[in-house]
């Protein structure tokens, strides 16, 4: 057990999560140089730590401004001083434009759609604001999520922005599944000819996932890129090959609160925790102390450990430090992660954002 | 789109998380009834709703107290005026002894041990203590979490309770899997001649789960019963046979945002809101209104839609009601519960002790 589990767990109890801010910067700063020197915008996405504390580290490093999945989080975000947001979400609904219309006095916002619906809504709200509302068409190219699906779609949809009183045609939201940056130039290409054919310019062409680092740079015509996860990585990330552990910030310290057999131990942080997300690896997390352990299973206070693998085995009572598999749900289960620089805990950041899904 | 659904995003957003007070109560009376028949000190785990509001409910009703999970959640509790609270945990670590010895002055706590550390840590708050701490053992009979596995280690740490200034040794902590009674009934009996000649006495023989409603009554000896799930209700309560639709009391309501092709479409509830505990089953929740759709994937903030089964199929911008599968972790994402009763919204409940895994 190290002097800093001991330390955490004496100071704020188990479990704890836990960032390493030297980390931390060197992840924001790498980012930045490598969009830097690839001539693209970074607007790094804030669902990853939901903090306007880093949010503010991430621009003064050079990032255009950022991205908010839901309008809660672009509110949080304004609120507390940031002023240049992505919204990459279709916002529906009369409770959502009314709030949307209020951001678009404070700050500078954009916002995605993917329907004629999204887009009609959208013009209800801007007709009262006082400058017109840029909106980006998501575009789908394998990810089968929001998005249209055809080139076609696209471009019907921007010349419909276009022709919208107090909206203003912006550019394409793409995120492209990692083997699939050929297809995305495809169907950049089909839409930008035909976005010049209606006399329509793209502002706006952006990629998203720090999965996709790795491919960052690959589509001609790109502008900028949203990288969420890439602050703190995670197993996830080791995974996709675009991070090692010396680049994982963010580490839940968890106490080994029974063995009850030789070959099985429990810790407490369970799904409530660590969430039951598997990020598509086996296993729960890294125990870094016990690489070999697995941690085979959850339930909401409880993380079943395989020690059958093990030649040392943890003690009831140890703290262990856990790399999760995926980061931007684990931050989203707690109000505060301890800042640490080394050895050292420096504070607490607040999660400002922590459950605004609405 | 049902009448209360399109008031709800109008007045609150989705994804918004709504209870039925009038089904919730209706689950609260007949568990307390069935205990009632049974003879068995029914003491509802709190996990699942997190809410001092409705585990006051749940005691006017006749439970004798709650069960907490973590210390976090106890504070919280006896903050609000609860006073007799069973921690069915393993609390270690001089952190969480100092709150424990806290809350010792203020409510009436029992607390759960599965190892000698535990016990000796417990030992070491309980002598600051004005009164005697009341320990049981927690035993494993199949689901592999914390629990001693055998009635020997269950008679030998029942011992060391007894032996230990400021403890008191209280009896036996049970979670038997659905199909591990007999099991039990084993595991009881043979502490119990144990215990017996030892000279100590089984005050509490408590079991737990909501699953396990079906099996109350089973076990002789048993003195309480700990069901959390069952004032909600979800999938897998009615997977497991032991409710039905009608007792679901909590429902996620949720926007479809996009609808990209005629197969597929998008809710605006995601891992951030159902959370990935599939609870066994397939998909991620039931929409009441489109059976046949298949919530097949979650992004963060994306539900994926498989609409291929649907004859009808939502448009964008329809609000669906979603049964989750899991409905602990649900309410563990949100700050508060949006309360109905029937087609009419009634107010809102604070999940005060969200979060609180510490």
């Amino acid at each position: 057990m190290t002097r800093l589990a001991d330390t955490i767990a004496r100071e704020f109890g188990t479990p704890a999560v836990v960032v390493d801010l030297d980390v931390v910067e060197a992840n924001v700063t790498a980012v930045q140089a490598l969009c830097d020197r690839l001539g693209l915008a970074n607007r790094p996405h804030i669902k990853t730590h939901k903090s306007p504390e880093l949010a503010k580290l991430q621009v003064e490093t050079g990032a255009q401004g950022i991205t908010c999945q839901k309008l809660g989080e672009a509110e949080v975000m304004v609120e507390a001083g940031l002023n240049d947001i992505l919204i990459s979400y279709n916002i529906l609904g009369e409770q959502k434009l009314r709030r949307l219309g209020t951001l678009l006095e404070r700050a500078r916002i954009t916002v995605a759609a993917d329907s004629a619906t999204t887009i009609d809504g959208l013009a209800t709200c801007a007709a009262l604001a006082s400058q017109p509302l840029p909106v980006v068409v998501e575009c789908d190219t394998g990810m089968k999520r929001a998005g249209v699906e055809t080139p076609g779609e696209a471009v019907a949809l921007s010349r419909r922005i276009a022709a919208t009183a107090g909206l203003t045609f912006a550019g394409l939201l793409f995120y492209p599944p990692p083997d699939g940056w050929e297809r995305t130039q495809r169907f950049l290409d089909t839409v930008s000819s035909g976005l010049h054919e209606a006399g329509l310019t793209l502002s706006i062409v952006s990629t998203g996932g720090s999965p996709n680092l790795a491919h960052l740079g690959a589509l001609r015509g790109a502008t900028e890129h949203r990288p969420g996860t890439y602050i703190f990585n995670d197993r996830m990330q080791m995974a996709a090959g675009v991070a090692t552990l010396a680049d994982c910030a963010l580490t839940v310290y968890a106490t080994v609160v029974s063995r009850a057999s030789d070959t099985r131990g429990i810790v407490d942080a369970g799904s409530k925790t660590l969430t039951s997300d598997p990020g598509g690896l086996d296993g729960f997390g890294l125990i870094l102390d016990y690489p070999k352990a697995r941690i085979a299973q959850l339930s909401e206070e409880h993380g079943f450990l395989d020690l059958a693998g093990c030649d040392a085995r943890p003690l009831v009572g140890e703290v262990v430090r856990i790399i999760p598999n995926h980061v931007c749900v684990v931050v989203n289960m707690v109000d505060r992660l301890i800042a640490v620089r080394g050895e050292r805990i420096v504070g607490e950041i607040a999660v400002a954002a922590r459950g605004r899904t609405v």
